[in-house]
This record gives C-alpha cells, sequence and structure tokens, in this order.
C-alpha cells in the first residue's frame, strides 16, 4: 500500500469509529481545527495520563538513584501580552507568506520552490520560471504545467527530462520574483512579495478594541511555566534541580495546516520546564534526550519508527546549546522523518528574558553553595495531538488474511477500550453472564458489552477499535465455568476460567 | 470571622500553597485570569477525573437496572462562526453595559441601582438621582455620598436615614438616565447610554483579517456535542436515551471578571448532554437534578452547603421546560447561594437550530418504535474550576485551638497529596525506613517525603494543603516495626504496622 493510501485510510477509520472528526464539519468544516471522538478523546486521555504520571505523580529515577522533583501546573491560555515581548514571539513567530492574485491562493514563501525551464518562441530561447510547492513530486507537477504555459505566453517548451534543481523562492530577488509563474497561476507576476505573518492567534479582552486590550492566544505553553516559576519557587519547596510540566491547549494560526493532526491550528501540548544549575545542565539534556526517548518506547512505539536527529550548530537558537528532535516516520513523511518531540537545551534564556521585561529578579539562591543564579533549563515539548497520531499511524495494520482487514494494534495499556464481553449468542444463559462480567469489569476498566450481529462482525469492530481483549461466554461456560478470551494481535484464543477473567486482564493492564 | 474575611483568608493560602495564581502576576496580572499551581491542579485533575468516571468511564445505573451509554468527546474551542449564529450566542449571548465618561469605569447597566435623594436649594425642593452597584450597602453608600453630591449641585441634602427603594438603571428611560449621578461621577449624565456587549472572545483564522475569517472562541462546550451529535451517533453505534460528554475550557469576555475564579474569563466546564425521547424527557430530567446532587455531595460537600434552585416559568429560556440550578453557600453570596451546576431541559432547541442552519437532517430514527424524530435534551452543566473553589470554600477551617490554624479538611479521594511520610528527626536510621515506604507508596498515590524542620511545621505545611494523613517513623519503629498515622481532621495519632501503611491508605482512599 503507498503511504498516501495508508493515511488516507487512517484518516477514514479515524471518522468511521469515532477517533477524529473534522472540526465543524456539519457546517463545511474548518481549515486546520479537528475534534477528538468518544474513542479519540479515551486514547488521548490515556496518552496525557501516561505522560503526566511519568512527569508529575511518579517522576523518573535520577542518577542518584531518587526519583526526581517536578511539579504539575496549569496557566491561562490568555496571558499579559508582554509575554510575548518578552519571549520574543510577538516579534519573531512568523512565517513569510505570499499570496497569489490569481489563484487566491496562499503559500508559505520559504515552501515555495521555483524550477527554471527552458522554452523557445519565435525561435528565441527563453526561460519560463515556474513555481511549485516543496514536494517529491514537484518537478513533475511543472513539467506538466510547462507545455501549456508556454504556449499561452505564444511559445512552445523545449523537450527536457530533467529540469536544473530549483531555488526556493524567497532566495529570489524582488525583480526575479516579479516574473515567477505561481504554483496554480497561468500567467507570470501574480504573486505578491513574501511578508512575514505572526502566527498567534489574536483577540481583545475587555470590551474596547484597542492596542490596550490586545490580547493572543498563547502558541506554546512553556511561557506560563516561565511566568510562574517564582509563584512555584515560593509556593512547593522544590530545590534545584526540579521541573516543573503542563498539558493544555496551544494554537498557532498556521498558513497551511496539514496532514490530518500533525499541522493543526489548534492543538494540544505537554510541556516540562527542567530547571537545573549552568554546570549540570548538558548532563541533564543528555539524561532527558534518553529518558523522552524510552518514554516513547513504553507506549508501543517500535524503535525502528523512531529517530533522534541532534540540531546542527547552525539549525539551533541563538541561546540554545543543544537540541534534538525526537522524530518519527510518518506515513506522510516517509521513508523520512517528522518531528514528534523537542528536547531543548534553553540555557537561562526564558527567565532572563522575564527578569529584564518584568524587572522582579528571577534568581534562585542555593543554600548549599551560597550561590545566587538564574537557572539553566532543559525542555522536552511533546505534542499530545500528535502522539494519539503517531499511536494511530504506528497501530494501524492492513492484513489481507483476516475477514476483516483493518487492526488497531495499540498497546493495552493505551487502548481507549480494554475488553469486549460478548456471549456468542443472545440466549441460553449466556447474556445474563456475560452481562455479569461486564457489569463486574466496568468497575475498573472500559469495557464495551456487545450481544448483537455475529461473533466475527463484534471482533472486527474490536479489532477496528483496537481493542487488546474479547471475552466470550459461549456453550461451554455453562458447563465448565470457562470462557474464551481473544488477542487483537494474533486473533488466538485460549480458554479462561470465568473467575480468572479479572486477574487475567490486571496481568496484562495494571503493571 | 466575616465572609469576605474568609474570602480573604482562602485567596491567600491558595496563593502561598500553590493552588491558584493571578495569571500574568509578573506583569501585573491580567483580569479574570487565573493559573492553577502545582496542588491547584492535582485538586482540580481529580475533580475532572471523577466527574469524568461518573459520567463516561462508569456512569450511573439507569432506572432499569443497566448502566446507563454516556460517551466522551472533545471538540475544539474554536468553531465554524455559523455555529453561533445557529446557537443564538451571536445575537443575543451580551450584556448590557455603560461607560463612565467622568470616572472611565465600566459597570453593568443591570447591575446598577439608582436611588432618587431628597435635596433641597434655594428653598426648592429637588431630587438627585444617584446610582450605585447592586450591593447589600448600595443604599449607605449613596447616603454617604449624597452631602457631597448636593452641595456641588449648589444645594443641601434633605435629612433622611431612608430611601425610597431604587429601580435598576435599565427600567429608566434616556431622559432619565441624563441626569443620573455615575457610581463613581462628581456630576450628573456622565453615563452613557447602555449598549449591548457580546460576550464572546473574537478572532481570525487564517492570514486576513475580514469577516470571511471571523472566528470566536466558545463560550460553551455544549455546542460542540450538538455539531458533533451525527457523527457520534454514526461512529458509536449509541441509542437513544444516550449522553455525549465533554470536558474543556470555555471563554467569556466578562464586563466584570470577581470573585476569584468565580467568575473569570477562561474557564473549564464539564457538560453532559443526555439525548432521550421527548415523552421520557421529563422522568431524565428528574433523574439528572437527583443525580448531579448526588455526586456534588459524593465530593465531601455538605448537604446544607446545597440548595437546589428551580426557575419560575418567567425565567426560563423560551425552549426549556425546566431548569434547576444546584446552588452554594460561597462566603461571597452567603446567607444567599449562587450557581454551581445547571440542570437543564432544553427540549429540541438545539438540534432543530443546527438542523435548520445546517440543513442536515439531525434526526434520530428509533427501530423499535420505528419513528423518526429530533430527540429532547437534559444537559447537566457544571464549572470545573468553579468546583475546585466550592471544594476550597467547604474545605477552608479556621481552627484557633489549633497552634496552625489554617486546615483544608478536603475528601480524601480530592486532596492534592494523599500521604506526608516523615521520618520524626534526620537521623539514627528514621530518614532510610521512612524514604523505603514513601518510595513503596508513590507508585500508588502522590505523596510527599519531608524530613526538614520541626514535626509541627511539618504537619501544619500538610494540613494547610489538605493532605488526610501523615505518616511518621519515630524512635519506636526500629523496635517494633509500628509507625503514626496522624490524621489531619482530629489531629489524632494512631499506631500502625508499618506493613499496613499501604492497606490502611487503600481502605481510605480506593474504594
Amino acid at each position: 500500500m503507498s503511504s498516501s493510501s495508508v493515511m488516507q485510510k487512517i484518516v477514514a477509520l479515524s471518522k468511521r469509529r469515532g477517533f477524529v472528526f473534522q472540526a465543524s464539519e456539519l457546517y463545511g468544516g474548518l481549515n486546520g481545527f479537528w475534534d477528538y471522538g468518544p474513542l479519540g478523546v479515551l486514547l488521548k486521555n490515556n496518552i496525557r495520563d501516561a505522560w503526566w504520571r511519568a512527569m508529575v505523580l511518579s517522576p523518573p529515577i535520577g542518577p542518584d538513584g531518587n526519583p526526581l522533583s517536578i511539579v504539575g501546573l496549569d496557566t491561562a491560555i490568555i496571558q499579559h501580552p508582554q509575554t510575548w515581548v518578552a519571549s520574543g514571539h510577538a516579534q519573531g513567530f512568523s512565517d513569510p507568506m505570499v499570496d497569489c492574485h490569481e489563484s487566491k491562493g496562499r503559500y508559505r514563501a520559504d515552501q515555495l520552490v521555483v524550477f527554471d525551464v527552458p522554452a523557445e518562441k519565435g525561435g528565441e530561447k527563453i526561460t519560463l520560471r515556474i513555481a511549485a510547492v516543496a514536494a517529491d513530486d514537484a518537478e513533475e507537477s511543472v513539467l506538466k504545467r510547462a507545455q501549456k504555459l508556454a504556449r499561452a505566453a505564444g511559445g512552445r517548451p523545449a523537450k527536457v527530462d530533467k529540469l536544473d534543481p530549483p531555488v526556493v523562492y524567497t532566495a529570489l530577488n524582488a525583480e526575479e520574483q516579479k516574473i515567477v509563474y505561481g504554483p496554480d497561476a497561468s500567467a507570470p507576476g501574480t504573486l505578491t512579495e513574501p511578508r512575514q505573518f505572526n502566527l498567534m492567534f489574536e483577540s481583545y479582552a475587555g470590551a474596547l478594541k484597542d492596542e490596550s486590550n490586545k490580547v493572543y492566544l498563547r502558541p506554546e505553553t512553556a511561557q506560563g511555566i516561565f511566568l510562574d516559576f517564582k509563584n512555584v519557587l515560593d509556593s512547593s519547596r522544590v530545590k534545584v534541580p526540579f521541573g516543573i510540566a503542563q498539558i493544555g491547549k496551544s494554537f498557532r494560526n498556521e498558513v497551511n495546516p496539514r496532514n490530518f493532526v500533525f499541522r493543526s491550528r489548534e492543538f494540544e501540548q505537554m510541556e516540562m520546564e527542567f530547571f537545573c544549575s549552568p554546570e549540570d545542565s548538558r548532563k541533564w539534556y543528555e539524561f532527558w534526550v534518553q529518558a523522552r526517548l524510552d518514554w516513547w518506547l513504553g507506549l508501543g512505539v517500535k524503535k525502528e519508527s523512531l529517530k533522534i536527529r541532534h540540531h546542527d550548530a547552525d539549525e539551533l537558537a541563538f541561546y540554545s546549546t543543544a537540541t534534538a528532535d525526537i522524530e518519527y516516520a510518518y506515513p506522510f513523511t516517509a521513508p523520512d522523518y517528522g518531528e514528534l518531540e523537542g528536547v531543548a537545551h534553553r540555557g537561562a534564556y526564558d527567565l532572563t528574558q522575564h527578569q529584564n521585561h518584568s524587572k522582579t529578579k528571577l534568581e534562585y539562591f542555593d543554600q548549599e553553595k551560597n550561590l545566587r543564579y538564574i537557572p539553566h533549563v532543559i525542555e522536552p515539548a511533546a505534542g499530545l495531538t500528535r502522539a494519539l497520531l503517531v499511536l494511530l499511524c504506528e497501530a494501524y495494520t492492513f492484513d489481507e488474511k483476516r475477514a476483516s482487514p483493518e487492526i488497531l494494534n495499540l498497546h493495552p495499556k493505551m487502548a481507549p477500550i480494554k475488553a469486549g464481553i460478548f456471549p456468542l449468542v443472545d440466549k441460553d444463559g449466556m447474556p445474563e453472564t456475560a452481562h455479569a462480567l461486564y457489569m463486574d469489569l466496568r468497575k475498573k476498566y472500559v469495557c464495551q458489552y456487545d450481544a448483537k450481529q455475529a461473533i466475527g462482525k463484534r471482533y472486527a469492530r474490536m479489532d477496528e477499535a483496537g481493542t487488546p481483549y474479547c471475552v466470550t461466554v459461549d456453550g461451554e461456560t455453562a458447563k465448565d465455568q470457562t470462557v474464551t478470551v481473544r488477542d487483537r494481535t494474533t486473533g488466538n484464543q485460549e480458554r479462561v476460567s470465568l473467575d480468572a477473567v479479572p486477574r487475567f486482564l490486571a496481568e496484562r493492564l495494571d503493571s
């Protein structure tokens, strides 16, 4: 199956089974916004709770054998606008954008590639400069369009199979940009000059829509943590090294939302700022890169699906001495990888900025060393909604050998529904026995009781929902008090004593 | 202690112990926005999880003895703007507001009361018309101001102890409003005419700030549920009666945010829409009023702190046949009660509106009855952040007899930290034993290990944090393998076998 058709199948399954719906589909949808359905919200909550447990409720054991000290926080989405001046988002958090007068299309200028296509007009050699959105098939699409564009210009294209490598639109000067054909244009010169477009959503708090009331929806949860650094220090008796963790929604007015929930305008983040002494910061950076990779593996993501990419020196923010991305092999990036989580050494940058802008000391006093300093920060920042996408991609399995070939092989602990409880047929006392088991199990696990349709159909529905176990009460149950437990991944069934079902599940789900 | 000083103490404790911080305090704060600190987010998550469990993971048993069918959902905060036209929020979700030219103050016009104060000028009787913000002491404050205002007008006030009952500002006609003294004005006629102010935050999705891109931050989570009604029906095999539940942030650009987190501009809701047949709807309405009241009692809110207020006929929305508020005796409303949760019979209003505006059928087909209809809706809608305030108010206890008099008597299941684990002194093997116990317990419960300062101080800190149990390893532990367990509420201590501590906690926290 091709990568794009895998992605189509995942999107279709997500809608059909209630993982992800397009937001406001009833009104034609809203580009870049998504709703999480009954199964989606359960899966998302399982990821959220696993992260929160690993960070706040039961943080990792540190190099000294003691648990790390990490506390939780939940800050407002709307903060004082000065926050974003101090953080740099008000000035720098923008993408270059061009509009096309003809097609009314909008493009990220740094994602447009421009090819020089040789043509001929009245016996003279000319060059058509044709833009396309950067993609593997960009050259192909440009060659396809070249015929038509050359004729429209009164000439004809030269015969070429291969073009020179393209240049990025933003590398052209203003004069050169004026003769470019836009990706959806029939004539050259329809693209505007690139302009910087700030990605923060704006609003006004208070009745007057003036500058004094302008506010922004946070583009990341991290800054809320820095704003409360002093409050946490004063109220929680934490000592460096310690972390502050937060899960919540963020908003980015993306020019081109794309790839399902991968790049959306409203999304959820799981971010932790780990405050440490400057001299220990490198050690903690390495600790967190490894700890975060291990966490993803623990959710059932295969080692070969993940990659750690260390940023090159010229790619680092000026204040960062090291940053690594944990990348995942998404169907739409394969065989390449795309970002899943970033672990950044941010130095003392953020606290220093807020100290300067607020004129409030944000130093830490180390009593043992009798030393006052601004802590350095290691930031593991992951996307929660992106994590849901990764788990769906990772779990999605198409097995032609099975009657219902679509299966979500989710890690049992991440699965929205833990067990399906079925009577084989809807009579002979089977429903009563199965329902009694369901009533017992539901106190502890999300289970689904289902007595309708053929058993094969019921198994198939649970396979698509990612339910790891199906327990069926059948004709033998009344005789020997056993049931079958079917494993979603293998399709194998084993007979288990009715009494032993809670223990069977506990062994696989509770450890 | 007076109600207002109780409230001040709760606000101070909330900040000091890390329950609630003012958002962006570093930059002078932002009116109507709050952050939840390390203890606050744990308490809020406990309430959130209790609601989600009671609604989605393990819904109540219905009148037929079977569990109700309720699924979860998590929809985007930003939806298609047509949503708010259909729901009525775009037209009707507004407050009347007046500004004062002189004081620059802004007031809810329907919360201003106007008194007629008799005065005398040049031997003639005149009337000063003086406004105040509605409150118990409004008349008193007007009488105080009357002296000064009458002299400024060149007269003197008549001697009166009691004024005629006031009228609400909006009940005056435009001419009458022109001669009113504003609540903070020195001359009459400085108030603007009331104008309707829509409470939805506005923004733009996409690069162009034009009408076509205007979006709103949701003022309630409920509409997201109605938008996905059909998607849930198509993907989840639910049958009427069933519910869809959602927890998430909502935003209202309140004219006067007030009373701590009670009325803030960014807040969190827990809403459930229960879809049922029209003929059963009254029965379900009554079911949910009772079920929701029981739920609050189960969180440790005392019966006498709660009140059910049934809306009068003239108070009901035109589409509603019954609505009840579950009210709480807040310190700032006492001896009156204020809203905590609303349970509304919304009829078929919302689905009908969205069906009409989207031109998409939102009917349900009842196979057994062979009947097609738009379900009626019962909506229990509670505030999560308001629930946190209620639990803080309910738990706050000032006991002069105790060395550290401030105690949060939170229900053990709601408490952010379940147990403090202390060595009596930081030597003689006590820290090792206490730390080993801590390492064992932390796998299951949020615990705090603390070896610093006098034991009384450590108990007091846990009392303020609402921690129900403190386990202390002391000199006897090495001899007989017992520890003391101290109960926060009574201050009593009992000796418990070291081995038995996990069971002691499990019996009190896990049921």
